[in-house]
This record gives structure tokens, sequence and C-alpha cells, in this order.
């Protein structure tokens, strides 16, 4: 058994019957087919609102694009200190931009702590020839800790940034499993919070490689999608044969797939940590909002996952800390199995 | 019936099949599973000598992310001036070499001129601050006009290039029409004839989307393959669920399916080209040697084709000239049926 | 003599004893000074409108600056093929556009020729998501011929490339030659004549090391210079002691110092080609408009100047055709010298 | 009286004197002549070893250019997290590494932890393609809070980094403050102390706009300058009449310049800090170690300067903390004057 990350899983089944239903014929390339061109009606319907959808097919390439469409090269881009776009993305974001700065901002479980937004805010950097102007905050959702900003906790984040000229941006790799999690619209969640652009994430929740960076009608008025097409082409994330893509994000929206393999996904991670929770020697380091498990187990109960073959990720430098990724189709079975198995190393 | 481009058919049954078999089970992301892993050998037994091999999405990231290993920021590369990293990528590969300058050159058939390139590498731009400092070479096989260099047309460009300290990449969108068209081996059409980087395509030949970025053993011996998983990671090109690109590459090169799929493709081009260049007023433009006709139509003709719902590109601003590709997919039916359109309209 | 180049001198006087009156006291820094200050009035009374003025030190920090302001990471700028710009800065306007891609044109005695211009605008790249963006034109007055674009010649390119879009610049190192020449006013040779933002040069006119970027009011009114500040100190070209760039550029429009200096320079150039032309075998290549000669020389007296210690820059592959530059404090008598010189050895 | 920065001031007399002298005759550009190839051997006696120096104008261009030496565009370099090149450079250094990522570490008086420099090495990042690879310490001496590493501190530093296999680079715009005031030698306080490259500043200590960029040895083996010429002409730093920078920097070496006019300056902050430090309800917030003072003054105090027309910088929202510098040209009897106006607010 895997849990060292959703990306060990392969595809559901539905994306893969959907990228066979759209394999057949000639169709018009980079994205003139109409799989691809009813993309955003989709998209619109889900968000309740106007929006420009751009399909490509890593989360790298989505969180830096669009950051490159909030962010001029002498801008400055806050974020958490552990977020994805600063440490997993190998200056992705900086390379997109043409070299904006990354801000890293610290807060507790994963989450921008607002104070210290606001003082990274209060540096009166803005207008000054001096400084990167501040241009972009980027949250993620759910975060790196497997944890969801609340609508409210979004909205303190997003005025403090709109307060001062800056452009939103969230990082929804796993933004399914916030939707599932919080029980909120995706419109809540994304442009109501003041949210201009989304990465979309499909893979981490059962597709191949799809993901989708969507602007909402605030960016839109504001041009921020102007120049998106070239942006994308410019970076090699132009697919010919963008139907391929397409079809996998149609297909997630399709009876809500992505939501039920989400919720699945959410309810493992949740069995997990309640079952290992209740272990003696066991601590949940965060409280376990998606998919991801972060917690610190005793070494006989390591011992025992490696014995059998179970892998995760070790997050300290000890070992004791640990992450356990649910991707969608961890079955309730095999987390029961994992659990038995911690429960007889105690 | 579509003759647009290559990239208006979908993929291959046996690609499909190929991913179906990869989406069994766990495994390890970012090219660490079973799949990924094997490339190399597989490449390695191909191209007959030791290489490193990348897989990524699209052309563009294949050849930008290529140059870039080439070329510094301060670097000239020089290509014909009608290739697509000229004309068609939208500056990506100025963008991931950070700004290096694509020289174009003159030279008939999509061949550039050896006469234009030893005048360009003539300017004594070599050494001096004040020059770009030319460093790589860009040939493209099969070519943008549907011609192929023959392994003597390409020793006499690289060596050029190498006598002034070049490295050489080939944009091989179109590789496998090329091998087809000459007979050769995929070693005497690189590494043999002084090609130090592939982008092997796939995506064109019935792949979804797939292609490689390969280094031969020259060029590992330069240790230009040195950075490459940093350069692709940080433009947003590494797949988690890397089998699923691998996988694409693996079932092209098993049982020569590459080769058998490009071998009709070069053969539905070349009936085409006979069917209608028979025709009175017909005129094809350059030699058909892989999957693309370029040729002169009567306006009469063009009317009928358009009746019948036949789609292809017009090439000229008079729209005389006309580009048709044939897909791997194309039948021997198909063509015929158009020639006889064809012949009907005379 | 030297003859290389006109930045083989040194400063003129004039501009000596502007820095040395700019030395005194403290002053704010960073172009916070009088004098820096008060630059924008002097340029606008120069150029009979509203403009915005950034002082740097090197001609190619003005015009790729300048660029970068004009053109996306995804344009095209048009150019002519022997354009400074093009050749001879080592692709720093790609560096600080991040990387658009320049677009070399044709045209006899250094001056685009305005077919060329039409038929690469008419190549239907706007627009279309593959192909770089028709973004900027780049003009260089005078040319790197040593010849100057009419008014009217120059009216006939702008308005082609602004009936596309296009912004347009304007290489000025040698503009003060070519005001002289044409005899005609700063602004009908700017932005009475399509030109958005002028390379102002000081440098090879004079001064130690100081050039303007120089924003009319039409390009304020896009915007174009609003991100101008944080461009320039991005880059490095922020002076801290600003009062030492801006008095150098305050004191060249002093009393018309810089048009006087440029005179000098062109007389000396006209003088020299008239003398050396009117001797056997010797054959002037351009018309001489500025500072510039290139003129074909016999071997014989291109071995008498050597022999005399007279430097100049063979320009050709057989040495024959060369470059004279004559620079602001070139004498008659001197001229007169190289002439004798030069009869003597027929 | 005006203490808000050392950039205030203009240049030593000296420094125009070898302006003057320089200005004699025409000379070979870009560095072609003597003056110009004569500085390598003044750096190199300075510095008791061979180095590379390219001059440069701006203390900006000179750490951005340096960086870009030490760190590809996937890279990550450590710096301080009030460095000048973190805070003060509008993302220079992310514009020349071609997006490189800066990583602030804390530590007290604007001195980097070892500790922090400990924890953020020990990642993990290295050799991993999904992170940043960490490839560049930057040591600032002195520092932006007027404190000096001694040349312990530093080899603890630059041994922790060279442990990892990290390039060393110094902002030295205030370098000769720090010779001054640790009474070493540039070798000591250098390559000694495992540095590869410096920003030698010049423009604070007295020159008009003059820094070098000196590699030492060591680096020079690394081939670390390899491409430096033409790093600087891409990005607009090369000056034509070279003469002009070369001439400022020779001009400080000559008589060792740059210790008197750094030793005054020192002797100057001293002195205030002293002056003022013994009035009532002043505290000095770190040790004065080269020419800035930051210091927090009663509001009386402050009052009192401003009536007097004395200029200096708040530090704090409050206005309590503020910054003092001494340029090299303030005089005993200016600042003896500044701590009676204090002593009589008191």
């Amino acid at each position: 058994m895997d849990f060292r990350s959703d990306n060990v899983a392969g595809a559901a089944p539905e994306i893969f019957a959907a990228l066979q239903a759209a394999n057949a014929g000639n169709v018009a390339s980079y994205g003139a087919d109409d799989i691809s061109r009813d993309l955003e009606a989709r998209f619109a319907a889900l968000f309740e609102i106007e929006c420009r959808v751009f399909p490509v097919a890593t989360g790298t390439a989505a969180n830096a694009l669009a950051l490159a469409a909030l962010s001029p090269a002498h801008g400055a881009i806050y974020c958490h200190q552990e977020s994805h776009i600063q440490v997993d993305e190998c200056n992705a974001p900086e390379a997109f931009t043409g070299g904006a700065k990354l801000v890293p901002l610290g807060g507790a479980a994963g989450k921008i702590d607002p104070a210290a937004l606001a003082r990274a805010l209060g540096l009166g950097w803005s207008k000054s020839q001096h400084h990167p102007q501040p241009s972009a905050l980027s949250l993620t959702q759910a975060t790196e800790a497997g944890t969801v900003y609340s609508p409210a906790e979004l909205a303190a984040l997003t005025e403090l940034a709109r307060g001062q000229g800056l452009h939103v941006h969230m990082d929804g790799a796993r933004f399914a499993n916030a939707i599932v999690s919080l029980n909120a619209s995706a419109a809540d969640l994304t442009w109501r919070a003041g949210v201009d652009v989304l990465s979309f994430g499909a893979t981490k929740n059962g597709a191949l490689a799809a993901e989708a960076v969507v602007f909402f009608k605030p960016a839109l008025d504001k041009g921020l999608a102007d120049n998106f097409l070239f942006r994308r082409k410019r970076a090699g994330h132009l697919f010919s044969k963008m139907r391929f893509l397409s079809a996998q994000l149609a297909a997630m929206l399709e009876d809500d797939l992505w939501l039920r393999l989400a919720r699945n996904a959410n309810a493992r991670a949740r069995q997990l940590a309640e079952g290992l929770g209740a272990l003696p020697g066991v601590t949940v380091a965060y409280p376990v909002q998606a998919n991801e498990v972060f917690i610190t187990l005793p070494a006989a109960m390591r011992q025992a996952f490696l014995a059998a073959g179970i892998l995760f990720h070790p997050w300290s430098d000890d070992g004791a800390l640990c992450r356990f990724v649910c991707a969608f189709d961890k079955t309730e079975a095999e987390v029961a199995r994992l659990v038995e198995i911690a429960a007889a190393s105690a």
C-alpha cells in the first residue's frame, strides 16, 4: 500500500473512458475542438460566473503561468513559506514571471498568518523604485499541511491584499478536497472570497495529467487574462491535441466526479487519522481537513509499516513525523488494514 | 476528410492500450516508475548508443528545453528561417534560453543552405563581447517543407557548426517520417551525423501527447544534460504521473509501431502528391519525402474540395499553394477518394 | 590619429565643467536632485512636447530598456539586419524584454526597406498564439551606415508599423548627427514622425557616459513609461549619484552644445569623404550624412595610413572597404593631414 | 547637513583629477585602454592574488552580475533578510540570474546567523529536481546595519556554504569601511575567508559612479568568470569610454585613497555615536563598526535636528529609531555641531 502521495495513483476509469470517447475522428487542434470550446461553459456553471479556462498538464505550469499573469518581473508575490510555489517548483514561478520575488510568510498549519502578511505589506515597498513591487498573494487551498482556509480566513487575507492593490491567486492542486471538506460552493471559495485566478487541479484527484488555469470575471475585467494564450504557448504548454486535456477536465466535472473522488480521499484520510490517532504514542500534527495526514508515530509502528510494505513519507529529520496521503482510489479496507497493522505493533 | 495537420488525428489504438496497461497500481511518481526507468535502455537500443531520455508533452517544450541546454542566454542559435522554433513557438526558445538570439537562415525546400550558414558563422561574432556568441545549430528532420536531409547533407551542416564549437540540435517532430523516408538508421541520422540532442516526436505520429528530449553520449560527455532535470521541472514540464508519458513513448518503440505509423503517413502523402500531381494545372512545390504535400492547385479543384468538406491549409496569400498533411491514420481509400474529387473538378 | 569610432574620444570640456559644478554639496540621490528634476523641462522645450526622461549610462542600456517598455516577452521587434540592437548588443534587447524576438530586415545603406517591413508584417502573426506578436519597430537615426532617414522616410515606416498596432523606438546614439544633417527639428524627427521612445545619445557626441530614454507624450498616454523606473532599477541602471548623469545631459542641451559638437563631427566626415573620394581608386560606399564614412580604398593608401599611425576599421573581409568615424573633437587640420597622406600614397 | 546616505555626497577631488587626466587623447574603447588594462595588476597587488576585475557603474549591477556568475536560474542564493540584494535591488539579482531564488535568513545586527544558514542548507534541496538548487551564499561587508563580520565569522559561514558546494559572494559596497574597521588585509576579508567574488564598492566612498566585480583566483579556476564579459555587455553595463570607470577605481587604490576616505567616514560615525550616545534618552542600536549609525533618539532631539536642517532617515514606524550615514567628506566640525544641537535639545 502506497501512501506517499496522491500522484502514486493512476487515473480514474471515468477519465480513461472520456479519453477514449474523445479520440474519435479528426478535430481541430490547439483548443478549437468542441470539448475544449465547451469547457468554459462548464466552469462558468460550476463557479456561477463568467470565466476563462486554460488547460495545462501540470500543477507547476498552472501556478507559474497564473502568477506570471498577476505579477511583473519587478513584482513581489506573497506566499506561505512552505507553499508548493516557494519550495517545490524549482523556481518555475520566478522563471515565468521573469524573476519576480516570492516573499515567504509564516503561519501555523500551512496557513498564512494575516499578521505576517500585514507586516510584509507594511514595509513601504509600494511605488518605491528600490524595492520589488507588491503584486500578488498566493493561497493554497487545501494547504500543504492538509488543512483548509475557511471562507472567512480567505477573506481576511484577500482583503489585506486587495487593499494594497495586489491580485490574488489560489493554488488549487487539491481544490476538490477543500470544497468537499468545507461543504462550500466553488464560488464561495474563490472569486467571492477575492480570488482572481485559480489553479484548478485534476491530476492529484484522478486524472492522468490535467489542470486548468481559471480566470474569473473580475480578473478578466482587469485584463489579467489578455496575454495568457501567448504565455501558455511560449512556455510549451499548449497541447496540439488539446481534446485530450480538455476531456479529462470535462469528465471531472461531469456528474460531480471530482467531488466523489475527493470525498473518498478525504474520508480515507480521516479514517486513517482517527484509526492511528487512537493508538498510544500517536499524535496527529494538524487538523485533517483534506486527504493528507501529518502524524507522529512510534518507531515500532513505523517499523511495522515498513515490514508490511506500506509506503509513506518521513517528514522530520528523526523520521517520527510522517506524511500519509490518501489518493482518490484508496479503499476503506486498505486503510482498515493499515490501522490493524499499526495496532498490532503497539 | 481533414488534411490540415497531423495533429487533427487522435491517438493510435496501441497507444491507448499502453496507457491502460500503465494505469495499474500505485507506482513511484516523477519518473521513478519502471516504464520510465526502462525508457533509456529502449532508446539506447534504437540509437545504438548510451543516451539520456527526458519525456515531455509538447514539441515546443522539447525544442525549447533542448536548446536551453545548448545555448547560454548570450548565445546565437542558427536555424532555418521557416523552422518551427523560429516561426511557430511564440518565443519559447528565447524564453527557455533566457534570451538567446535565433539567427534565421535561408535555403530551398526547408533545408538550410550550407553557404548561408557559413556566411553567418563567418561574421566574426565568436569571442567578441559585443555580439551574441554562436552556440547551436538547429536542424529540422523532416523539414517544415516535407523534405528530408540526407545523412551527407546533415554532415555538411554539422561539420560547419562543430568547426566553430557549436552544439547541434535536431527538431524531430517528424523524425519517424524521415527515418522511413531515408531508410536510414536512427543513429545515422543523429549522433553519427553530429547531432547532440534530438527532440524525438511522437505526438504527430499517433501519441496523445508525448515527446522525448534525447541526449546522445557525446552530448553527455560534454555535460550538456547535467541540468536538464532542473530545466524541465522549472518549466513545469515534469509530470507527476510520468508513467503516462513514458508509456506512450515505450509503446511507440515496441515492435516498431512508430515506423509502421510513419510509413503509412508517408505513403499516403506520396499517393496524394502523385494522384493530384498527375492532374492538369497542378504543381507539387517540394519533393514529397515525408507526410506533407505542398502543392499548387487550380481554383476549381480547391472549390471542389471545400464543397466536399475536405480540409487543408492554404499556404500562399492567393490560396493557390496549399498544404496537405497525412496523419498516421489516413487510409489509402480516403486519399483515393480525394484524388477522385480532384479529378472530377478538372 | 584615431578614426576607429567616436568612442575613442574623451569628453568635451563643457561636460567636465558641468560635472565639476554638479559636484558641489550634498543633494538627494537617485534622481531627486535639482539637475535631474529639471531635465524633463529641458527635453520638453527641445522636443516641444511633454516627455519623461530617464538617464542611463550606456546606449545598450537605453535601447534594451526602451524596447522592454514596448514589447512583451512574446513580442516581435522589427529592425534593420545591421542595427546595433540586432548585431552589437550581445542579446541585451532579448534579455530585458524577457526574450522577445528581433526580426532582422534588409534595406540599402542601413535603412529598412519599407517593402521588407510590409512583407514581415504581412505574415499573419498577429493574434495567433503560435507566433511572436508584432509589437515594436526600431529605427536607427543616424543609421549604422552613416546615413539618415528623412522625415518622409520615417513616416512611411512608422505608418506601416502603427497600422498594425506596433510601438516605435528610435535608436538615437547619433541623433544629434541626424538633426544637424537634416536641419530638422527634434520634434519632426521623433514624435511628429510617429516615434514613441527615443534613445537619446550623448556618449558618442562628447559625454563621458550618458544617454537618456525619452518617452514622448503619445507614449505616456499609452502608459508605456509606467514601469520604467522599476525596469531601470532592476537592470542596475539607476545611479545613486544621479546628478552626474543628469549634468552631462543638461550640459549637452545648454546653448546647443550637442549640435555644435555634432556639426563639427559631420563636417569632418564630409571633409574626409570629399578629400579621399576625389582620389583615384577610391569609392564612397554610402552617402555621408552623419559622422561616419564607409569607403573603399586602394591597398597602397591603407598601407600609408597604417604607416602613419592612422587608425580605422576594415569593414570587409578583404579589408578594402573601411570605416572612418569622426568624433566631436576631430579638427579640420587633422582631416586635411589624413587626406594629404592619402594623396601622397596614390 | 545631510546624513541620509553616503550617496548624498559628491565625489572626492582626487577622483575628479583622475578623470581629467584620463580624458587626454584618443584611446581604445571598451576596456582596451591602458588604465583599464592596468586595473587587474592593481587589484592583484591589493588582494595578493591573481584576479579578474570588471568595472561597472552601480552596486546593483555589480551584485546582480556577480550572483549571475555563481547561480543558475534554478539556483538558491542565501542572504540576510535585510541585505541590499534582497530588499533594495528591485529584483535585479533575480533578473540577471534568470530567476534564481533568494532565500532570506535572519541574524542579529545585519549578520547572518550561522544556525539559520545551517537550517536552510539542511532542508535536503540539493540534487532534488523539485527544489531550487543551493548555489551561492551572499555576505555583506560592512553590513546593512553598519556592523562588520570578523574573519572568523566569515569563515564560519563560508565553510558551511562550501561544504555544500556553494559559491560565495561578498557585497562590498562599503568594503573599505570594513577593511578600516577590522584593520584586516583585503585578502583576509575575501578569498582567504572563502569568498569567490567581491562587489568592490567605490561610489559610496567618494567616486562618481564606479564599482568593480572582482573574481579571485579560486573562482577563476572554477571557471566562474568565463562568461562575465558577455554577461556585462548583455546587461548594458559595458562602457564604451571605459577609461572613465577605470580611472575612478585606479585613483581609489592610488596611495590608499579609498582607505583614507573610509577611515574618515568611520571616525565620523563613531564620533556621532559616541556624542549622541552619551546624551540622555539615546540608545545606539548596533555596534558602530563602519560609517552608519542606527540610534534611537528622543522626539525633542529629532525635532531639533529637523529645525536645524539636519537630514537623516527615520528607520522605524514611530520614527524613534534613526539612521545616520557619514559620507567620506563629513568633517569633525560638522559632527561636533550636530552633537551640540542634540545636547541643546535635551
